[in-house]
């Protein structure tokens, strides 16, 4: 019996790995302790599109070998040394063909360098260095050694992202006039919380950069504005402030833009407001209607058509969603979906890009919306115009 | 058959007259095709503290008689001047005894004059005047002439405001470390609302001065604020746009503070944000729990207490309510109070301060709150301060 | 100068009293200590329709008095029997031309036909009597008096019932196939509550007959069924509960019911479900499309058509309403109104009921909704249905 | 390097399988076009503990193959038949050591039977049988061939609902008085939705038996209030009706009953209100408060201390969750978990179980709470009594 191609341009079958196989992946950073590393991990299993065989999950060998053990593993492929795994993975047939790194910041640079020179394709959590220039040079780099580059921004793979999309591409809300975005936690009010190994490096300059609360989940407002609204900032004046305990760095900022199209803009970050988990929210106002997001309550969008009742969409068969916001949908309407399904999309997406290079397939445009290389430099860039903006009272800078 | 003199540090009883009988009011503006003026005469006769006697409700001498024959004011004291009604309303044993002035800005000043010149105590909406000269001048009068000058703030008179006022004065959320504000609408959202007579004049400079959105919204907005943590501000900066159709004068502001205890805080106001009716919302945050509450939903007050669950206060006996709070709640919990009752709860307690100065009583420290001169004054700077902001690219404005 | 006469017809002017003046109402109960009294007079000073000129506040001469005192009724219109006040009053020229009772239910049967007979119009509270052929008895003593006989069942004066009435009526729903009500409040959780003169009575058969939760609580959710559905129970079974403290009668019941048209639905009151102050919410599904409402939400309609996002109605222009419902709107959008309003909705109409009677002119069709006699008497009949089936173990009981 | 053993005491690594390796699982049921199945893979492949290497995905060869293409299952060990499934895997060194059923409930008995006498584990999606006889034989079975028999209820796996658990055991509500399920939604208000072959069987007497809506997700909420709150219906009686488009079984069900402890409690379920995807909701009230949980949003547990504040328990360290509902949460509070992550809890447990068995390990008690055939076999007796009541008039039917 012979089985029919992948069609890769399937409007279903996210989960399904284009090659008939799962790739391989290897996991650097992420081990006991960390939490980021888990929801790669959680993303790259729901998926269908990966199997996790090698790691580098911790510096000290017997955290790594136990983290490979949890994580399944064999123990042969646990590294604690990026750059050995780098090179015992290229060298073997059956090594991994992506690695997602997911270690603090200042790292990032030189391991996603790493894999990129070893021909292994690269996952990279946000911000995806601590400077323009190392962002550009990966960028450059990866095009060079011809390796995807993929940046995990999750929140931009919610269905009712795509909705929102395909809303404002078909001019439900006219022009766009004003943006709020708001990215509010309360992890940060005490300095207690920060003795956690786990947080402390958020707040460490010689770690993060220049920024704190702003690289860590401004860079992902920013991301989640641009996707949705096909906006981004031409200029900005950043305030930063500690309104938690005391720290080395921000921990709120209000950062006010002036958006591609002229409309204003306003992104609020803060680890330090006590009530608030992960409160990101999104609203986006248009001459003719309204829109509203947020990622607590990710499986509803309100869309406010001027002079006429407010509409939610959900998810699900039925519900007037566009075939790009259905494609991201796995189970039917009001079985929840969050999170850890936005991370199975992104899996998916970066798996079917990488499927399709190596299948020699051209994907049909705007079927999948990875963020690359260029994406993660945006939020960079962003990031330190903001700290460039704070630092001078808040001045307008340019992007 | 004697009864028992009115207790005036009663805890209940806010919609008893405290003279057996209720005051007389007179209102200029208001007339058929107003807004405003409904609302303040709901509150006047909820509250059963007033009398509607007298009315300069239209410079139209037609509009002026409908409006009256509309409200029950008997046609001898309609007038379609104020300065007639003043004199005429002066001379009468049973003239009103206070006017509530609900006309566009530019002519609060001249009429509140002449009101107060006449000794008769001044319910004034808000801004109160146009310029801070203005405004100090009114306040001034006001103590020349020995008469009550109360400003109507009405969202500070929610029983849940009260609470919120009582959990932070007991400390609940430490520290306040930043606060939000924002107070966002739609009907701004297109130039043909502006075609609407009631609504044009909001952005007319010659009536209103400087700003539109600013003076119309943020003004309650700031209010709210002040009343709520007991915090002002010391500087700000403002960005003025216009996020809806073409207009005079600003239809959107982004208002960042620097509070008299030094924490950042913000205040968005726009008209023109598709969705939002009248989305008044304040959030406080401090060092060890957070405090949110929504005009469109006035009945809950949610508390955050840093690490313990989220609490919702609501009216109610039983519901941990402070006294203060209590006062202010007529219906058992859940049979819902809104903004008509908060209109009835400002009323009565002008008509408190009113009756305890004509009783020759003074009321116990901090049993009523009713919004003074003063704080009309602190409306119109504020007002002033985002002008001048505005008008420099946002650049800082000590108040 | 001549002012126009009054339109009945008119599509706004709620709260203005047809005849030129305010109409004379009286009320027995509702004196210091009671609850829904404060209600009725809430919402006839807010209605513009009412003075309240008398009342029998109590059967205590003094607690009569202070009440009269605390209300602003002149002392020598204060009666501390309810039988006096008929006799006086209508004897006076300036005597009340309406009456409102809330005294509790056994007493309603007398004091109704008292003031019937004495040719003044009614306002009664429900349920109207405790017995079937007292409520019979009163429907035809009105009809023969030739009196005006209203009954007081506020929820359906919510701008919402009416666009869910429209909107029905338009056949949004299609035909109606379940409907599902329930009135959940906790004030009877424990037995203490009840220890509580305003309460205790509520639960006393001598004062309220068979029934407790569901005379109480359970004809209003009828009512609000039936007045927004257009349907009625053709049968109905019930079980009858004890969830909170020890009582006398039933603080829960769920009933069950076959509606005129045939569909299910179902009635579920209990006044001892902790955390629930007055949830009367009231779901209808039909073919197309369901409807949903909430009273401690009373300004957001949810609409929910099959196969299309939800839709939210609320009040104001340019929401979609019909005319039916922006009658009974005052406010702009999100300037909430709320359970005072809808009172205030209430003696509005029963305002221009009585106006357009003593005017002698016949109302439009469909203009004015005002429950009468024969709606007071259909509630009495559904709690006696209950107690019937409830006795046999929730047998068919016809209606 | 040696590793130290897993302790199956661990509080935490929900999704580290114990054994150093993952279980392997095979599938029957649950190909293309199906629904269900995809929620049995996702969880596994979530959970960590299972690789899925096997699968009679359908009946249909070609299905079949796709199927297991698209799930990468090896096509030597894609099956068109479960019984030459089980012998092929049991005869395999590396064969499969459970299976997930999913298919139609008619052949759910013969094929966990012919698993079962293989010897291989069973995880059997609700409800496990269409007659009580062939349940026990099942529950009997696996006791005699010493296999797991696990049951497939994913609600119950919500980290909420163990909070609720610990709430109540620890009395924070005191004795329970009431209870109230819900579980209602529209894909069954048309007949057109039938159609669809993926939804038309669970319409099929000769595929469900006797019970339609209540079989499918009734049995989820009588399982999820019996889990909630440890009581069960002692007697109950129903009415089953078709509030959408004709069919041959109810698509609705009002089911009433007294639990253990005499309390009365009310499961209403529908598949023909539109505006409602999966609301299962769960109110349940004591002598001291009330607990209130709602599928669609998984992530609140609303806690209602009698005269007290609201509390809104949700996952996250410092909210006050016991250890037991710790233990399920994965992401910070905030990065929502749902649906999906409960079936990752699910498959995490059964995993545990059947781990700990291969090891000889006692699990801590209470540590795991998977629903056994005892759970199965309940939730068909409660569908069963449903049954017989709804074909005599709602008579009481006891359990």
């Amino acid at each position: 019996m012979t089985l029919p191609e992948y069609d890769f341009s399937l409007k279903n079958g996210l989960r399904v790995p284009p090659l008939g196989r799962r790739l391989r992946l290897g996991q650097v950073g992420g081990g006991q302790g960390a939490i980021v590393g888990n929801w790669h991990r959680n993303g790259a299993r729901l998926s269908n599109h990966w199997d996790l065989c090698a790691g580098a999950m911790s510096r000290n060998a017997d955290i790594a070998a136990r983290s490979a053990w949890d994580t399944v593993i064999p123990l042969d492929r646990s590294y604690n040394d990026f750059r050995a795994m780098a090179e015992a993975e290229a060298s073997r047939e059956d090594g991994i063909e992506a690695v997602c790194i997911c270690t603090p910041n200042i790292s990032h640079f030189e391991i996603a360098k790493t894999f990129m020179q070893a021909g292994i394709d690269v996952i990279l959590d946000k911000p995806i260095t601590t400077t323009i220039a190392d962002a550009q040079d990966l960028v450059q780099l990866a095009k060079d050694r011809n390796v995807v580059f993929a940046v995990t921004y999750p929140y931009a793979f919610h269905a009712m992202i795509r909705q929102a999309q395909s809303l404002i591409a078909q001019g439900a809300l006219g022009p766009i006039r004003q943006v709020m975005v708001e990215y509010v936690q309360d992890w940060g009010t005490t300095s207690e919380a920060e003795e956690n190994a786990s947080v402390a490096w958020r707040r460490d300059p010689n770690i993060v950069g220049r920024t704190s609360a702003t690289g860590d989940i401004g860079t992902h407002a920013y991301h989640l504005m641009k996707t949705m609204t096909g906006l981004s900032a031409q200029r900005l004046r950043a305030d930063f402030h500690q309104c938690g305990g005391t720290k080395a760095l921000e921990d709120t900022a209000f950062i006010k833009m002036d958006l591609s199209n002229g409309a204003p803009a306003q992104i609020w970050v803060t680890q330090a407001a006590p009530g608030n988990a992960c409160g990101l929210r999104i609203r986006v106002f248009g001459e003719h209607g309204g829109l509203s997001w947020d990622q607590e309550y990710p499986e509803q969008l309100i869309y406010s058509p001027l002079d006429a009742p407010q509409q939610i969409f959900s998810r699900g068969q039925g519900a007037g969603l566009s075939p790009a916001a259905e494609r991201l949908a796995h189970l039917p309407r009001g079985h929840g979906e969050a999170l850890t399904d936005a991370w199975g999309n992104l899996y998916s997406e970066i798996g079917m890009v990488i499927a399709a290079r190596r299948a020699g397939v051209t994907l049909p445009k705007g079927l999948v919306q990875v963020p690359f290389g260029e994406d993660g430099l945006d939020g960079v860039k962003f990031m330190e115009a903001c700290a460039d903006s704070a630092q001078e009272d808040a001045k307008w800078v340019h992007l």
